[in-house]
């Protein structure tokens, strides 16, 4: 059985216009108010065709051939640079940004369905053009007039990729501990020395240049940069400089992983490399966060894409596989693991939908309260869908293999490349433990709950809205349950963290857990209400069936984790180094 | 940071000597009288030095070089023949062979620690070795004196390794549906013929024979037989004849797999090999059966292996890994991911070295009853052993790889490795699906609930020992509420299935967590009450914490499997086809 994509058209659809009424949204925003629900679909069907049509069939080659480095360029694998100037062509990178730099303008939310289509069909292709967009919204904000109009139409547009140097050897989540220096010039510029690793596509054959945005100490007349995070600017670093030379580094190595086999992940050194500061000095890491957002939600995405093609190929391998006279589809193992594939997947969508569509409001919305608001709706959900969306990846790409037996096993189904190329989403743009503490600390007790205050608000909204469903208690109830167990879990915590300053750290992971089963259940009840009317009833039916399988078979699972993260005065005992 | 093993020696000790008394144990079987725990203690300790030593050496290699098939032979790894060799040589996989085939005699719970010890330094390694013990008792159960004496001594020293043939492309684990032929002859041998698939270790390099038993359809001049499973018969079909010629069948294909590169899984078709029948035509099936409950133990003790490495290594790392200036095994996030990792591996291994031990009994107790009811417990721990030792052996190495980042991710390290051999084992010798299907289908409703029942007498023995300990009653009364919640749910399921047969079949994934957090709340109250009066009040220390933080930290994920296995009356949806 071959691995296919069949792109969800239907169920975006459905997201985009039943649950999430996307078109109420774009008529409040100037900068969508001519984007019709039909020119949204054609776009995503066209990109649905692009990546089915052109990404998936370089996947399994592409993981199997790698990419090399030799006398210090990097080459992708056969097929690759055509894909890539087809993607440029097509106008995909530039889709979300603004018309003033090369851009079409759409919103986000439309850019959010493309990704997850094509990171499902080719993860490690997509990694390529991934940070460009953050890239352009960093040297959009932060920018000098002259680095804009030398480089962001081209990062816009993808024709100049972008990657992203953070780590080096010595520290890897501890961004205070990073060591390259900068040395301010006479003539405004920097040059660059040190060592950074784990940048992906740092370089490649794809295109003429590429683009880093290099963490770095800025050293000026008056001396070093303060300690810490608090020293740390951002430099962009082309690799072909404004007179046509090669810049000043050297890759000295590609990294050989789990997966992702098609995108090289560099290691490599700055020599007295010539860059420009983007931002403040020693702010480098204020702007960098501004890509960090977005590009977490992305991360979510990729997750989010490699769920649905596990997820719908097995289950058409589970309908192809006949044993003891029948399809394995049609018994209660099969149906119990798909289902939860199904609804977790589903539901997934519709926060990830709900985030991308929060972003487009707080940079368009007419209302400025509500930009704010949904400013803050972001800021709350990104390490949600980051760290739910990705987890839950890697268990249903699991799930899926399982459902393949020792066929999984083998290089012949695309799942064991699927398992191994979604598990790094798991660990990078901040692994899913600092995700967890982001939520907590920064997202809910750092702004004294008001987001999450916001958030439960609105799904209280929805809960007294599932009073139209012929099933409508049992969403409401749920709904409602698992709002009461976030404002007591959230007070508990708030309260503990009064006098014990560690307590929140130890039940960051278990709260993270808890609030995704509140945004889960929400997306279950919304989607319940939203297919109310469905003229295609077989589509209302199995859409209900799996919303309902949600709330019956995967909610009993929530209660544990409330309870864990309420558990914020049970010892938690230190490792014992000697085991 | 390097890749090791420390064996732990002094938690296998612990839990031999002191959770399960294996002394008083030996001390009423004929066989082991002899045996003390000195003596068992050097055992482990020479094995520790071999799987470290020689194994461990080979296991990144092995799985970077991989098997070669050239003109029809199998090439194993570098170094692989000598390591056989002095598998061998060393008397290992005779070790609980009894005396008169030569082998040590040695229980089966010595031979567990081994098997967990050597499958974590090098699994694709031990796979070879892996079959012959249940191919040693299939041959000494069901072979001819004849069969016997040609086969038995040089199967159980791995002199001649065995392995199993029973998969074809049409019948994963729907048996019934095999079809490779065996025409009975003149001379009482098998003319076999057919295609299998998926057989590890069916041809290489290790060994001068190799000993392949073949689950076959039995053809005499009476017709064919019977349809479906009742129609198997086993069939010993060796690599080189006693002629010395070399058996007819070609070896078409090694499967390239996610992980266990070092094991040759191969596709190899039958014309017309010549073999012997072992045990009765038609009866195959049951001869299989005696093999693959010594095999699922084994595939749990694998499960086990992973665990106990990629922990340790995971805990390593975090003492030597400095962020924010203090090693990030101090932090919250990482104590609550590694002590649930020590919790897990420590409280599986009490799990099934106290199946070993019922299976030593069952075979050798001098009590009759005693022997009856051990081989009962046996069956019942198995499905849940090969489950759930082999899901927690996924789930860490994943979180293992999580603690070293994005290190992790890359070969550098040995936990993508370990990420990749684990999985299969959810998958072989019976999906993990198809275990909870057995556990609750064959093992607890098809004997009435009477092993289980002795089971959890036995159990609330144990939760009236802990009254002893400092804070016993949290042990008690969280085993207590275990029992009472199998028990319930137990019979809530045997009333619902008099009336839905299908409803059993919808809860036994379910029903087996519920039933592995059961066991596991056993073996944490036990090593608890186990280690009172430890004189090395350091390891004492960690121990009771690592038990205590199982209760508190991961007991409460126990109520939602529990609910979930209750409800048998929640339906189920069917699969939608066209999703």
């Amino acid at each position: 059985m071959a691995w296919r994509y069949d792109a969800p058209l239907r169920e975006m659809r459905f997201v985009i216009e039943r649950v999430l009424d996307a078109p109420a949204s774009w008529a409040r925003c100037a900068a969508f108010a001519d984007l019709d629900l039909a020119t949204a679909g054609a776009v995503l069907e066209e990109g649905a065709r692009f990546a089915s049509g052109v990404l998936l069939p370089l996947n399994a080659s592409g993981d199997r051939e790698g990419c090399t480095l030799r006398d210090g360029d990097v080459t992708m694998p056969a097929g690759f640079r055509d894909a890539y100037r087809a993607l440029v062509d097509g106008g995909w990178p530039a889709l979300a940004c603004s018309a003033e730099w090369g851009g079409q303008g759409l919103p986000l939310l439309l850019d959010a369905a493309l990704r997850e289509m094509m990171a499902a069909c080719n993860h490690g292709f997509m990694m390529a053009a991934d940070v460009l967009h953050g890239a352009y919204e960093t040297i959009k904000a932060h920018g000098s007039t002259e680095l804009k109009s030398r480089y962001l139409a081209k990062v816009a547009s993808g024709e100049w990729p972008a990657a992203m140097a953070l780590t080096e050897p010595q520290a890897g989540s501890d961004l205070g501990a990073l060591r390259t220096r900068a040395l301010l010039q006479p003539d405004g510029s920097l040059r660059i020395t040190g060592s950074k690793i784990f940048i992906s596509g740092a370089d490649h054959d794809l295109a003429d240049n590429i683009v880093h945005l290099v963490l770095c100490r800025l050293q000026d007349a008056s001396g070093s940069a303060p300690a810490g995070s608090k020293g740390l600017s951002l430099a962009l670093v082309p690799k072909i400089l404004p007179d046509g030379s090669r810049n000043a580094w050297v890759v000295d190595s590609l990294e050989h992983k789990l997966g992702l086999h098609a995108s090289p992940t560099c290691a490599l050194h700055y020599e007295g490399a010539t860059g420009w500061l983007l931002g403040e000095p020693n702010r480098g890491l204020a702007a960098m966060f501004l890509m960090m957002n977005s590009a977490r939600l992305h991360v979510g995405l990729q997750g989010l894409g490699h769920q649905e093609i596990a997820t719908q190929n097995a289950v058409r391998h589970a309908f192809e596989r006949v044993q003891l006279k029948a399809p394995i589809a049609t018994t209660p193992a099969m149906r119990q693991l798909l289902l939860r594939l199904q609804a977790q997947t589903e539901g997934q969508r519709v926060i990830a939908y709900a985030a991308a569509l929060a972003i487009d409001e707080a940079a368009h919305h007419e209302d400025p309260a509500r930009r704010e608001r949904q400013s803050r709706r972001a800021a709350l959900l990104t390490p949600i869908i980051k760290a739910l969306l990705t987890q839950t990846g890697f268990e249903t790409a699991s799930a899926a293999l399982q459902v393949f037996g020792g066929y999984g096993y083998t290089r012949e189904f695309g799942i064991e490349q699927c398992l191994r190329d979604v598990r790094i989403t798991m660990v990078y743009e901040g692994t899913n433990e600092i995700q967890a503490i982001d939520l907590l600390q920064r997202k809910v007790l750092g702004d004294g709950g008001l987001a999450l205050d916001e958030l439960l608000a609105d799904l209280e909204g929805e809960a007294a809205r599932a009073g139209v469903l012929p099933d409508g208690q049992a969403f409401a109830a749920a709904l409602r349950a698992q709002i009461a167990e976030a404002r007591s879990t959230t007070a508990a915590i708030q309260a503990a963290a009064a006098n014990d300053a560690e307590a929140p750290l130890r039940v960051a992971d278990a709260y993270l857990q808890g609030l995704s089963f509140l945004m889960l259940t929400w997306a279950w009840a919304a989607s319940a209400r939203a297919i109310i009317g469905e003229t295609d009833t077989a589509f209302a039916a199995s859409k209900r069936a799996r919303v309902r399988h949600g709330i019956d078979w995967l909610l009993p699972e929530a209660a544990a984790h409330w309870a864990q993260a309420r558990a914020t005065d049970t010892p938690l005992a230190k490792l014992d180094p000697t085991h």
